[in-house]
């Protein structure tokens, strides 16, 4: 039995890992014949909970995992070059993210991979509020009307409840994929989810 | 330019993903044209040093992991039973490695796979030095000379240093693979180690 329902594809903003996904996900869509429902949520609450930190803070994981980055990204041809700041706080892409996508879908996937590329080819700090606004009106969104939404409670709670709902899903790393239940951890384990879903698990 | 240097195949012997590796070795080695050479270590260290915990442990992670492991296995075609007691210490196996290493390196890789398969497959406790013990017999070894070499103190010097050798080349998990100074870390790996040592390297 093939499914039709979406993939869920939870990713990091200041995750490498999720954005070369995020690069990789439309021929992977084409390639499974499912959509990928983009989920953005934060990596720090979820640390919190499992005792991790952020990889390059890990020792010697950390010396790996920024090689890792650049071998990754050259191994998929996607363009990356590792932010000077490294990681960031991303509340505000989340919040904005989520703000799209209550409107249109369609141009928060959009805003999405322009928050990624404006972080992982362009250095630009996407911590801030204001980058957030900036990136987002040149993808065409009312810029005033998403600032005035940052600072809505209305909305941040809208975003929490994404990261409380990804965690409830088990979701502990970017990106992580989940597909009719079954999750997939990692960039590296795309092949594994599209075998999957081509026979039907196993 | 192509080496004919062997690769380096780190791993532990309480790790289901270095046992998955080991059992795709063989393939594997015919595939790249290269020699695995087998060096098991301790991630107890290791975790000490990089502040990780066993998999299994890890909220969240832990959940994901034992699922993972009997799907990893499954779709390896490896046979796996998930052991009742894990994860346990293995310092009497690393030493019962090395020390028939020193004397013949094939008979310690035969050592090393029938170790995997008493513990992954029969679900033979082999924290024991007993189990260690009468495995070996069993592929061969010489029981009484293995039984006085576990309590001399050189084997125990020997084995903690090639402990720390794995930890100074910078390995962090298991399996981990070192091919000309560049390192993969997991079975998920293989297939970018494979395409590394094809092409020479991106």
């Amino acid at each position: 039995m093939t499914s039709q329902a979406p993939v869920d594809f939870y990713f990091e903003f200041s995750s490498p890992y999720g954005y070369i996904a995020s690069q990789l996900a439309e021929d992977f869509e084409n390639r499974i014949g499912r959509e990928l429902r983009w989920r953005p949520f934060l990596l720090g609450p979820v640390f919190k909970l499992t005792g991790q930190a952020p990889l390059v803070e890990v020792p010697m994981k950390g010396e790996y995992s920024k090689r890792d980055f650049l071998r990754s990204a050259r191994m998929h041809e996607v363009p990356y070059r590792h932010p000077a700041k490294f990681p960031i706080g991303t509340v505000a892409a989340l919040r904005a993210f989520y703000w799209v996508s209550d409107r249109d879908p369609a141009q928060a996937r959009k805003l999405a991979s322009a928050l990624y590329k404006a972080f992982f080819v362009d250095g630009i700090d996407i911590g801030a509020p204001q980058a957030v606004i900036d990136i987002a009106k040149d993808v065409g969104i009312d810029a005033a009307a998403l600032a005035a939404a940052l600072d809505d409670p209305a909305l941040k709670e809208r975003a929490k409840k994404e990261v409380e709902a990804a965690i409830a899903a088990g979701v502990f790393g970017s990106p992580f994929f989940i597909a009719d239940g079954e999750p997939f951890w990692g960039v590296d384990r795309m092949p594994m989810l599209e075998k999957w879903i081509r026979t039907g698990g196993w």
